[in-house]
């Protein structure tokens, strides 16, 4: 069939808008009609040609929503209707990762994920006879995509597809860091390094869990008032104090951080969220992405005396088990995603959410199809 | 009252045995008769002058096991005629730390414990009038030492001293890491880095808890023999393999090490022991104390994909509540102390210890006292 896409032809040029072909589901797997997809900074790193695992041409994308529209043979989980979200992060049930207990990091189709086609090998996309890599296993900028049932989540009937294709990733991402990764537990004092989307989600999830003092850490005065919104106590802007962050905020919580979470992506950051952890039990959650090469570092000293450095990744959630209770959070009130999502365009717009990111002006970006 | 001291009165100079002056035990505070003492790597490296907070003259150890025979005003917990075993992580039980059930590192007399003095800021020591430091809130090599009744562990009275008193420190830091720290469960594969005394304690601890696979790695092949008997399954010599260490163990583990424990000190060791473990899960638990000023380091992207990098101080053992049980369970036959015990000497030679262990010829020696 002939879908709408908007095609990432090579690195670092804007997306265009193409009518690709785009094969049938095979055996265990869907085709779903993506009715909404929220614009990430993983599709945009991507795009630029600095992360060394990108693949062109691509159809990019990899938090959406939509609805069953075909099923492959063997599918077993999903009908045609259902709602759903993709799943950059599977959950087969199977492998040693989804038994262990121990970690979402599904890896029954990580292999051929990474290489950007399905588990069978090849593409559904191309275009003009030429192939078309998937991305992250998703791409959900396309008004059709297909996916293998594994990384599928069936949702309720009732979620807007443009709200509730955010949590897809950066909501899960960052609401999983706390309650599955670092679980905060009531009365905890929290510090959260950088108020973009994601460390808004985190502010949200340990408002939700109870925590005492959520103290957010970004160079921008202007996320306080949304971060506020979101349960944020206190806001430090570190190029507004005096002296050093660590000790600032070592000072503010009264010994340091219960839990910490960087969400940045920057080295440097991720030192300082982990020395501001209070001795003997502070954890440093790492949720941002780094540039490739780019090391962390420390003295041992700090972890023998009692900190802990994990990180997060989708947030510690199962897709299929986790993200539809995070949208029966979004439902009942729980969590707001509404106001996270400061634009909404059609996909034929979609290098303006770009734009808009590299500019800082938006939270999230949400594109929609017709 | 005049003791017998092993004296350390200047950095990098062997001991000397004098006969010191020893105050009377103050208000919470009891008057011990050391019977044997265990000679540790900490010892050592403050004796060198590389310890940025080594005091001198000091009367150095902190690995002792005695009998108390008097009590100051207010000692509640301990009588004449206890045999103890001193702490120098103290169990206050009181502060914000021991009542946080989440660390063993109570900080009631933390700043003065590091100034080498009593909790009252006066040292109990001196000799010719001048003032001696304690050392790590302990020291041991001296036939009688004054400890507060927080830093005193009671245990059984069947205990024999010239082995117990290596629970004071060694036997607790490996044996803790493993059922405190790491929590590692029956099945798991376990990676030590290092198997001198801390990590052969490491190794019986994890075949105490039914750990698979224990994989000791050193550089020395005369430890393989008594690692083995220790419960370690698999010896693997770095130097004696073809590639990287990391690479081979994560082969050899089929996927990477569930717990790794670094047992050395070495920050380069500490990398790999993080980066063997398993993608998901993989917990890496830093016990070995770095030199001054050294880093860690590892690309964040070992954490975001689920690897926990941590550190354990006194194995996170609460010294009051659990020393006694580990005592316990040497007497029950569960954990063997009796053949990392190498030399046995009074006192008088005890720099023939430091000679035998910077030599790498023991694994512990002790000091008895007549």
């Amino acid at each position: 069939m002939k879908v709408k896409a908007a095609l990432a032809y090579q690195a670092g040029k804007p997306l265009t808008i193409e009518m690709v072909d785009l094969g049938n589901p095979q055996a265990g797997e869907v085709l779903i009609e993506i009715k909404a997809s929220g614009v990430c900074h993983t599709d945009a790193y991507t795009l630029s040609g600095k992360d060394p695992e990108g693949l062109f041409p691509a159809i990019l994308g990899h938090e959406g929503a939509g609805i069953v529209v075909e099923v492959g043979k063997d599918v077993k989980s999903l009908q045609v209707g259902d709602r759903v979200i993709p799943l950059y992060t599977p959950e087969c049930r199977q492998c040693e990762y989804c038994l262990s207990r121990k970690t979402n990091l599904c890896q029954a189709i990580r292999v051929t994920q990474g290489k950007g086609v399905m588990p069978d090998g090849t593409s559904r996309f191309s275009i003009d006879g030429e192939k078309i890599h998937h991305y992250m296993g998703t791409s959900t900028f396309a008004n059709y995509t297909v996916l293998p049932e594994i990384a599928v989540a069936k949702i309720r009937e009732d979620a807007p597809f443009d709200k509730v294709c955010y949590i897809g990733c950066g909501v899960t991402t960052g609401i999983g860091a706390v309650i599955n990764t670092a679980k905060v537990e009531a009365g905890a004092n929290v510090v959260v390094f950088g108020l973009g989307g994601i460390g808004l989600n985190v502010v949200q999830a340990a408002r939700m869990v109870g925590a005492n003092m959520i103290i957010g850490v970004d160079i921008n005065p202007g996320r306080k008032a949304l971060a506020e919104k979101f349960g944020m106590t206190h806001f430090v802007n570190p190029q507004e104090i005096d002296g050093d962050i660590v000790s600032y905020l070592v000072d503010l919580t009264k010994g340091g951080a219960d839990y910490s979470f960087e969400c940045i992506g920057n080295v440097n950051v991720m030192r300082q969220a982990l020395e501001c952890c209070h001795k003997g039990w502070g954890v440093s959650v790492i949720i941002g992405v780094a540039a490739g090469g780019e090391e962390i570092r420390t003295r041992p000293f700090q972890l023998v005396t009692g900190r802990v450095w994990k990180g997060s990744a989708f947030g510690g959630a199962r897709g299929r088990t986790d993200v539809p209770k995070i949208v029966d959070w979004y439902m009942d009130g729980k969590i707001n995603i509404d106001d996270l999502i400061t634009h909404v365009m059609p996909i034929e717009k979609i290098n303006d959410a770009f734009d808009l990111m590299h500019k800082g002006e938006s939270i999230r970006s949400v594109v929609t199809f017709d």
